[in-house]
């Protein structure tokens, strides 16, 4: 990763992609409204600094749902990595792990979540779920993900149907026999693409129902993402959720909704610390992430970035990425005069 | 309809009109700061989606002055359809009923009321009316139009005289037989162009006391198109008015004028349920819908886009753009967890 | 003046001049902020039209120190019009006589008042003064004014030094005989232009004493121009001004000044109807004028369209400009609901 | 000096230097939204001149820690002036004097600060101290600057690491012997560049430990400078600090940190007039002097005008900037009716 940011980095990695791969990871639904004010969003916000701390030992050590991690970054789930690099999603969970960055593995994944988990054997690993409609194979991927040792459900609640992409549109996927869903073997895997004559059909249901009805199935702890309202956290949270991602789905779906750097004060004065909250979208620098535990969130996920750097070095590309955000962290605290990540607090953060 | 927005189906729709036809469909007045902003302010508004909720069944159906219908989105009136297709407002009304859609026949069409209404016989229509000085005109005007079965009389109020537009002014329209008021066939047709010398004469008077002689003369329900103030829509259905569209003539005459996104919440407030509310100007995406309807609107009109569908494929390119918003409403509503529009509550849209 | 707008105006006048002629008449202060910022100040403000109201006849007539006007426009004092057309001020002052407007001869004048006033002799005029340190220059221009029939001295009390333009330091004046200051023969002329060792000393000292003299020396009534502060204005009135131009010298002096448009609410609320209330800069639309007047001004001043009007057609040219601005008042008035001036009230104006 | 502005000045230096000199004085952290929001917050303010007051003698005059000096403008510390003119910091120091300006010589200068004082023996200078981690060496440079006549000791506590800056990676330093610490021989001269693998070690501590320190150890006044929030302020004050530099490190460290302007006025009500307070960052104008004055600060700081200055003329350019500054400002204060630096208050900026 010899690049100076992340947009060196995407310029790097879409020479490579097909027009389709690269599409399909970079674009958003609609005006792309969402997806450009969700990195908006993190760099208007000012950051107040303190001075004459001592910072001579910056700790970036993080605790997650009780495990302490080496740091507050983890992958979010994106599918289909077979598309950026042959090795998939193996490769992310060697990088992930050597990063010592949670990886979430989604459902669409094109590598068993199996296969995933003894390549990483003790590398931590949270499983996304789409709650298929077929009770019963939801209740396979829980149980295959308990005994793959995944140590989370994550149950995104977003996309009730897909969002419809014009850039997405005009660089359609190839198809290819290696993109089919590894965990869902006979299901087909969706192409996310422009339909005008989409009816609104539901594709994965998750009401509040199904959510306590996973809570209570799951041995595994759940969390919720995909919310971006006060009172939709203290619902799931209600429901049993031990963590909510603050997310917007990367703008893939509904363009217009609010970036996810505005819903987090809201949702962390709603959960008032009775879950934990994550957060993504428009994380691209160290700084973005002091502003969004100063706003309130106790880790953040990242998903592009992680892609580009997939794409271009395979397991070694995100270890980069994942590296280099953390050293942007470790730099930013220092700045802050924040030894710890308890030491972000809200005053950090001032709207421009 | 293969556009992936309306922003391409504009491109197409120029390339295939005359520059005159072209302009006087998308300019609007003086520097045009109102016709941006139409869209602009729609597009600033941000979503708070709710999730968790059962949208397995999304419905559309509106109920628009008593009349259930497919969906809240209506052709707003807009003049001489033959300037875009040579079966002019024929097309565009068989379009509208394919869709469901009322279709809001202007004074200034290029086909006569009773053509139009033989061409889509049962389908939802209503009448726009300027009112002419003539009150024999008015009459002969209003009594047709309850014979031909529309379902409501449309008072414009906003163009007491017309704007000027420098970019309709540098591509002036070409005089052609076809274009011509077809409802009047003794008037003349006016050129919307760029008169440095307008005196600022009124061509169609509406005062309140009209408003008053409409609604006492008129055996249908009179909505009062161009309101952009509370407490004129208040002094509107005190008048006896049923409905009120706020509307600033798509940024057409007063430019400046307030975008209707940003007079919507007054008006809401004002009218307190005693009336109906549509809006208009600036539409776009099924996400503005329901931002509309989250902010007091009934129903919303849709003018150039239906005039951009009907240029590059008559009834058929009219019904495509209708549907096409409709399944936009609908992923939106989906995506926002509300299964029917009486669940779009003002708590769904925050100002950026 | 086949122009659609002032903008295309400007383009055809600066085809037409010297390079210096057109930067001297175009150019602001230092980055040019608060030029752009007073045309940006009125397109910013949002109408908020009113309807059904009876609009068939509109009167633009305005009563301004008593005198009854055909409009609320008058021409700002701008230096030196035979750079721009060789009948210099006698061209516009017969321009603005047409157009019933008032025109406020500079003392920077390359005609002398007295011809103008001999050019057009009934027609309404003011005469700007800036103060020269010897006083008995000064009372000989007042008396000449006086005897020459100006109707009010406008004192000028924003230019104790000059501003600096880097962009008409990089076109500059060529000097020319015709180029002097007719009213003050013996006087040099001053060059706006950059002096990097421009020690800030003063050219034209204008203090409350100052002011308070000219009231007592003047039989005519003294007008002053250049005050942003409600506190300054309140001053001048008691030290007997009978009206305030809220002025920033069109951005020419001191870059970052707030911008007219924003300054005008404080200033009328100060001045509270014990003096009449003008404001200058960036009014270039119809739409403009009646945010001025909803915002508390009498009348608006316009200067660098009646120039570019002068470059291009001599009176004729000024009188074109000043009848098409006052048509677009006429236009933009119908379309507020507003039939007469006194009818344009605060409640016309949002902020955006 | 004969550029418009410094916008010109910095094109004509960049032309003249290598690339890596220029990007190291230029260039920004990361997405350098500082480095731009430094310069755009100062412009986003407005002024509200006051008129008829006597400016007839402007008077720049100001008191700095006890000391009467020609203007509020002093030379900020910046290093390694031999990368823009071989003559280093002994040409800055003769300008600064000539100009009356307080210099304020870095920690790393490439000219010793004994050779800087014999430059300029009676001129005013202060000594900007990086706190080397060994206290010896702090000692040694103290000790050298009060025998050398320094006149403070500005303690930098915004710099525990080094930023990153993506456009100074790309345009590398070249190593040159020239380009050495004089004034800790010994010692490494940092490369400010991109590190991807950086840990955030810190380079030189500065706690509040390390202050009360200096200040107990130092015979001279010590200055903090670095500080953006009113707490830390008030810190500083009650540890013995003498005077406040409001300061982001001209946005080379802290991304996202806030403008200099926005932290003032804070600032200067936590200050509340018990120590002096100054401010650096994007001062370009002499009117952004008027507006740090209005807001609270004693004097402003200037640097990368000053390099372009020197790398165009060395002595003789510094001079010609800080005197264009100067002028600058005396035409700001006389159009704005402050004829002394007590004359700008508060009242004369407003918030766009």
């Amino acid at each position: 990763l010899d690049s100076a940011d992340f947009d060196a980095l995407e310029d790097k990695a879409r020479a490579r992609l097909s027009p389709g791969a690269y599409a399909f990871a970079a674009a958003g639904a609609d005006d792309e409204i969402t997806l450009a004010e969700n990195i908006a969003a993190w760099r208007t916000l000012r950051l107040r600094p303190r001075v004459l701390n001592d910072v001579a030992k910056i700790d970036t050590g993080a605790s997650i749902l009780g495990a302490g991690l080496r740091n507050p970054i983890m992958v979010a789930p994106f599918g289909r990595h077979k598309l950026f690099h042959p090795e998939g999603e193996c490769a992310t969970a060697r990088g992930a792990a050597a990063a010592g960055a949670v990886f979430v593995l989604p459902t669409t994944s094109t590598v068993s979540m199996e296969d995933v988990a003894s390549e990483a054997a003790t590398a931590p690993r949270w499983f996304q779920l789409y709650l298929p409609p077929d009770r019963g194979l939801a209740e396979n991927l829980i149980d295959r993900a308990a005994a793959a040792s995944f140590g989370a459900i994550v149950l995104t609640v977003d996309q009730p149907v897909y969002g419809s992409s014009p850039r997405a549109a005009r660089a359609p996927l190839t198809p290819s026999p290696d993109i089919r869903s590894a965990n869902l073997p006979g299901q087909p895997i969706a192409q996310h693409s422009y339909k005008p004559g989409h009816t609104g059909s539901v594709t994965f249901p998750a009401t509040l129902r199904d959510l306590e009805w996973l809570v209570s199935r799951s041995r595994l702890d759940v969390v919720v993402k995909g919310v971006l309202r006060g009172d939709d956290a203290v619902r799931c949270v209600e429901a049993g959720a031990k963590a909510i991602i603050v997310s917007n789905h990367g703008g893939r779906h509904l363009d217009g909704a609010i970036a996810t750097a505005d819903a987090l004060p809201e949702m962390a004065d709603a959960i008032a610390g009775k879950a934990e909250l994550y957060v993504d979208g428009g994380i691209r620098r160290g700084t973005d992430i002091v502003k969004a535990l100063a706003l309130g969130a106790r880790a953040v996920l990242v998903a592009r970035p992680v892609i580009w750097g997939l794409a271009l070095g395979g397991a070694e590309g995100v270890r980069a990425v994942l590296d280099h955000l953390n050293a942007e962290l470790a730099r930013a605290m220092a700045l802050c005069g924040a030894a710890r990540l308890a030491d972000i607090g809200a005053d950090l953060v001032a709207n421009k």
